[in-house]
């Protein structure tokens, strides 16, 4: 028989114990921000609250009408990720990075000339992972759930890219670990760096 | 005197209705994302951290060397006014959007010609309070800590624009409650859209 002082005691040591157990977990375990299933990347979603790292910008107006990449590229990283990058200024084992394409919309506003986000276009995301692509360079892989030529849907599942389609630009001209992080100034300021990684501290 | 049994059952009601406390109170109360210090909006930190709805662009090149707003504008609204816009698709009161922005750095890239962000160059702030800025149009106020002309430094505190520098274009052209949503297909898929509006779902 259990005394009631002794199981109000369990009760109270569960209680502290399951907060404990919330509260330590997410630095035991470090969390991944994809699914691979049946050799597939699963579209991400919830990526629009991750951390935004830039945007940048080759218009077709700037290469002849015929740019590789006429949209707008907006770029995130993982919030896991983020912090890592933030402590130690490299890419952990397990970064997602997400590039979500918009059409040029608008060309002139209030504000002057030049380039305003239309609509969605395109989404590709890629990651680093030993496990998952331990052939890859440096573990890095390339999806593209884009759909051309409509860009009115997106993919539900993708396989990577043939190494050769990204991995050579990636390996031969950006700055670090396969990143170009050289047109990405927040990811330069964050660099190890907690404090400038916030904003608002030049 | 109290017995041991009612102490225990106290500690254990003290820690569960410590816990509902943790959790229920941020729908209590609304967090501010800004500091009034003495009539000055004290500089935000954070907001790379929070939601980034956008960065239209007018260069100098597209604007006979004289735009107005020659920079990469990147926005961001702060979280518990995401989580509102998401809900309800209105800016809440309390609303805080910050624009950073950064020079037009390199003009080419592997992947074109066009736009990458250069080194930081401005910090502003939009905020909507009806207790701050009881006569401001819909209670919209605009901050500027930007440092021309070198722009190498940042005010720490400064003192609302006056209304006629930024709120009479608003007014006009934005489309939504001042600001200018036809320019951010983040908040336009976002509005009163949860499900839409993380991202990968079109």
């Amino acid at each position: 028989m259990i005394h009631k002082k002794s199981a109000n005691s369990i009760i109270v040591a569960s209680i502290v114990g399951l907060l404990f157990s919330i509260f330590a977990l997410p630095s035991v375990f470090s969390k991944e921000y994809f699914t691979i299933k049946n050799g597939e990347l699963v579209r991400p979603s919830g990526y629009r609250e991750w951390i935004y790292v830039g945007a940048p910008l080759t218009p077709h107006d700037k290469n002849n009408g015929k740019a590789n990449f006429p949209e707008f590229h907006s770029v995130y990283i993982d919030p896991e990720s983020w912090e890592h990058w933030k402590k130690t200024g490299e890419f952990r084992d397990g970064t997602t990075l997400i590039k979500e394409m918009n059409l040029v919309g608008s060309t002139s506003a209030p504000s002057g000339e030049g380039y305003f986000m239309g609509r969605f276009v395109g989404l590709e995301a890629t990651i680093k992972s030993k496990r998952e692509f331990p052939n890859e360079p440096d573990n890095w892989a390339y999806f593209s759930f884009t759909v051309p030529p409509e860009h009115k849907s997106l993919k539900q599942t993708t396989k990577a890219e043939p190494t050769a389609n990204c991995s050579a630009c990636h390996e031969k001209s950006a700055k670090h670990d396969f990143v170009f992080t050289q047109y990405y100034p927040i990811l330069e300021a964050a660099k190890a760096d907690p404090h400038k990684a916030v904003g608002g501290v030049w």
